[in-house]
């Protein structure tokens, strides 16, 4: 799949470019072009061709892109033609909020456990979970052979709670955790803090 | 302030240097440098001199950085040395979560109101807040200055709640909805959305 180097930020404007193209599903429409998806993301026309060619021949000059082949095709490139299985460690308001949300469907995600490691709540059901004891972590998730986790513990744990999902397999985490974690490099980190999103823009207020 | 233009991509990574030096003064630290920062942070050292050379000169070459003289400078880089009232419109689990989420506090914000459309949720106590009826949320957050927001409502009403805000005066959005937002140019959006942050990462994956 990888033949050539694709640079990140490239990688990390096609799940815009297929949210957009969802939505206009969503609309009943059929055809689309790199000027009204543009408009729609606020990203100029000719970058959204040029990262798209980077994959392939998606659309014709004049014709447009058929919105349901170029929505398989990029979910094709970024492996969500599949459900990957997501394990939630933290049973906190986040954690809680981020297992029952309604927004991973048809989105290559599905929430199958949430763990914890407060006695008041392993054991307990939240939402349609049954928190799971982190003391199982680490043998639950290799046996299962999931790769995608979601971090919402308090700070002072996220470390450790990374370095168990690293040793159990996860390849890939989401940290809603407010700090930056150490994992080797062939894992991958997202991170999601509301604070660090609100200080980017009040640098622009009065 | 804005004497040159800064890249955002460069204003975007300040939140993060203020991140982790404010651990490290949780630590008890005093001093730092860009070599240690760059290692918290998967970020260059020479990265992040430059970034910080932009805004004028906060350490010396071989003794590092002061961590809390660092830090009261950036923060009054960000603004984030004053406490911005936060509006959350969506009283679901996502706003409910965000709007008791502990991690704002000494980082520059304070969410004060909680709005929802809902009968059944209007009036009733969440936490600490008294869910508001967006019907006042125009005159009420024009009345209270407020210029900051989170959207946590479903991704089909989102962009109208967005158009409410920005006729109230908020001009930083933080959308949690599942869509790109229309907004006037003088208005600043982050988007943070689970499903996109995580299709970003199964791209790496076998």
């Amino acid at each position: 799949m990888e033949e050539k180097l694709i640079p990140d930020i490239v990688v990390g404007r096609l799940p815009l470019y297929l949210r957009a193209l969802q939505h206009m599903t969503n609309e009943g429409r059929q055809v689309t072009s790199s000027q009204e998806l543009g408009e729609r993301l606020g990203i100029s026309a000719a970058q959204i061709r040029k990262d798209l060619s980077q994959f392939g021949e998606f659309g014709k000059q004049g014709t447009g892109y058929h919105i349901d082949f170029l929505q398989d095709q990029i979910r094709k490139i970024l492996k969500v033609d599949r459900v990957w299985s997501v394990a939630v460690v933290g049973a906190g308001d986040i954690g809680s909020a981020v297992a029952a949300y309604q927004g991973f469907a048809n989105r290559g995600f599905q929430v199958t456990m949430l763990f914890d490691n407060s006695p008041a709540k392993i054991g307990k059901k939240i939402g349609n979970f049954t928190v799971l004891d982190i003391a199982t972590l680490e043998e639950t998730i290799r046996k299962e052979g999931i790769q995608v986790a979601m971090i919402t513990v308090p700070a002072d744990q996220a470390q450790a709670v990374a370095d168990l999902l690293v040793k159990a397999g996860v390849k890939a985490i989401l940290n809603y955790a407010p700090l930056s974690l150490n994992v080797p490099s062939e894992v991958r980190v997202q991170n999601t803090d509301p604070a660090t999103h609100l200080q980017r823009m009040t640098y622009y207020l009065d």
